[in-house]
């Protein structure tokens, strides 16, 4: 079964749908908590499915690393390994190839790399990575892209689009597509408006099953610019962000998936988001606080314990303390989506507010 | 309600019990897995629950350090400020003052010391730990005893004693017992037979819910030499015991109470309990394996991973790593139990065998 995609209802440019795959249904706009190395750090599989996660993020380049591609597709590929039985997508490792800075090489047929974690060398090659995630069983996969560096002049940012147009189009025609799943096309173009018009319309002509926006600067303009150019019949994934404002944002440009690390990370800190605003929990004044975290949530947390207890716990340094703050985190942002959802079906997404 | 204890069934020595208190029920044998600061590490109330505890163990000194005794009494106890529903025993106090070493010191009212985070003067009277349990509510409270140094020659042990016996009238004396709970006794007496057997007729004289073997030596001797001096009808409880084998012991001497950080500790270090022995998950061996760590255990690490999942979340550090760990480790320990139950309810402990 391929993967397909329906919209059941639109609020404006905001759609409420449906992303099918060989691992269960996805109804978007859906936020996907980053397992980077196949679990949400400090939360089993259970766990994310009962918070209401119907998609995980899994990131190719550290799984490559630890523990080989090999390794994963012998022990039966990416959800066998790693107990997650709803769909996956795994991010294609472009931006942290990129992030790697001096340890990566690009050039015209792929990149070379040297490990983070010893020195060692790896080359990823645009067919590569369709590969990779064709032997891992994904569900979505990403095409291989490079992350334009910012600040980048208008020339630079139009031959960097080149390079990761061409290796998208390898990428497309290295695709079988055997197991299921979908590939991503990806847009850049750092923040020139006819570059992104023009990267959406030239990534969309190769027919990809969904298509991302990406690049690190300037977000919200670039969705503005890029979402209505790219095709209505298909997912558009806007990678890496971010706060609910933003996805909020996005979701009212037509954006149907989201990915970012802020709920686990700003939980792992103590930072914990609420229908009230942020908490910071190790603050002295949570000290005597009875309440949960969140009245309206229904997180292992806030169904048990108070924001009292989380304090204590963050103070002592005890490893509940992260556990429980990223189930909280991670239940908020999946409860944040099923309210939009429910206000986009309603056709009142325009009064939608996040805190 | 106080709390009541009675025997279903005999085998042997071994016993099947329920322990009754305000918050619920514990078939005996049982173990209770460490919350020493009111959360097992890494696990939710719910996990905690779902692998099987009837009752858990927290710890008065750490608690009393952070947040405190009035803070804990403010949240509305124990039982609110932590989550966990179900009866709580807390440990006195007197193992862990007694580990401060120079950071203490005793007298013959109570035990001064010192915190082992800010070096701040606190003082413990056996009348002061039984009104602090009293105050935050537990199920079962312990008495302040003096955990007798090693190696002490019989002169001191014995003298040791009896500060302990004098502290137990003394906290006999101030409990009320208004809150439902039970407090326990704690027999101490070192390695000296004659001394344990006149400790635990002196402690039973005292009519406590219950007993406890306390001491860090030559633990199976002791209870073999204290058990069946301890009253038949009141629970007993062997303190910090153990490994699966040493309580398999303890239970055939008719103890019915276990408490150990084993579970939890080895598994943050990597070191899991199956029914096929002990597996080291770090070791490369592992790479590879895609078998659950114990085939037929229910617990979320071996329903949906495998050990080759866990040797890689170990690899890599990641906080799921001792999450999965620790759920296993906990639930082998009380499956562990529930099997040994079973035995006895069948009068067959005999032939049980721990791996």
């Amino acid at each position: 079964m391929p993967l397909t995609f329906e919209i059941l209802a639109t609020d404006g440019e905001a759609r409420l749908g449906r992303l099918t795959t060989a691992h269960g249904v996805v109804e978007t706009p859906a936020f996907m908590p980053v397992g980077t190395l196949g679990a949400v750090k400090g939360v089993t599989p259970q766990e994310l499915e009962a918070a209401g996660a119907s998609i995980m993020l899994a990131n190719l380049y550290h799984l490559a690393l630890r523990p080989g591609i090999d390794a994963v597709e012998r022990l039966g590929g990416l959800h066998a390994f790693t107990g997650w039985r709803r769909p996956i997508l795994t991010d294609s490792g472009g931006f942290q190839v990129w992030s790697l800075g001096g340890l990566r090489k690009v050039d015209a047929d792929g990149v070379t790399f040297r490990s983070h974690l010893d020195g060692s060398a790896l080359r990823f090659t645009p067919e590569d990575v369709v590969r990779f995630q064709e032997r891992i069983g994904v569900d979505v996969a990403m095409v291989l892209d490079e992350c334009t560096a910012w600040p980048v002049e208008r020339p630079a940012a139009a031959a960097s689009w080149e390079r990761t147009l061409e290796w998208a189009r390898r990428a497309r025609s290295a695709w079988r597509g055997g197991g299921g799943g979908g590939l991503f096309g990806i847009v850049q173009g750092s923040v020139y408006r006819d570059l992104r018009e023009r990267a959406a319309r030239e990534i969309a002509a190769l027919d990809f099953d969904g298509y991302a926006i990406g690049g690190e600067t300037e977000r919200r303009t670039v969705v503005e610019w890029t979402a209505p150019a790219l095709p209505a019949d298909r997912p558009r994934y806007l990678m890496g962000v971010g706060y609910p404002a933003d996805i909020l944002h996005a979701v009212a440009q037509g954006v149907d998936l989201f990915d970012c690390v802020l709920p686990s990370r700003n939980a792992r800190h103590g930072v914990l988001f609420t229908r009230q605003g942020t908490l910071k929990i190790k603050n002295a004044g949570f000290k005597d606080d009875p309440r949960p975290l969140d009245e309206e949530c229904a997180c292992p947390a806030c169904a048990r314990t108070s924001r009292a207890f989380l304090h204590h716990l963050f103070r002592c340094g005890e490893l509940t303390a992260p556990v429980l703050a990223t189930l909280h985190n991670e239940r908020y942002y999946l409860d944040f989506m099923a309210d939009l959802r429910q206000s986009i079906g309603l056709g009142a997404s325009g009064f939608f507010r996040s805190p």
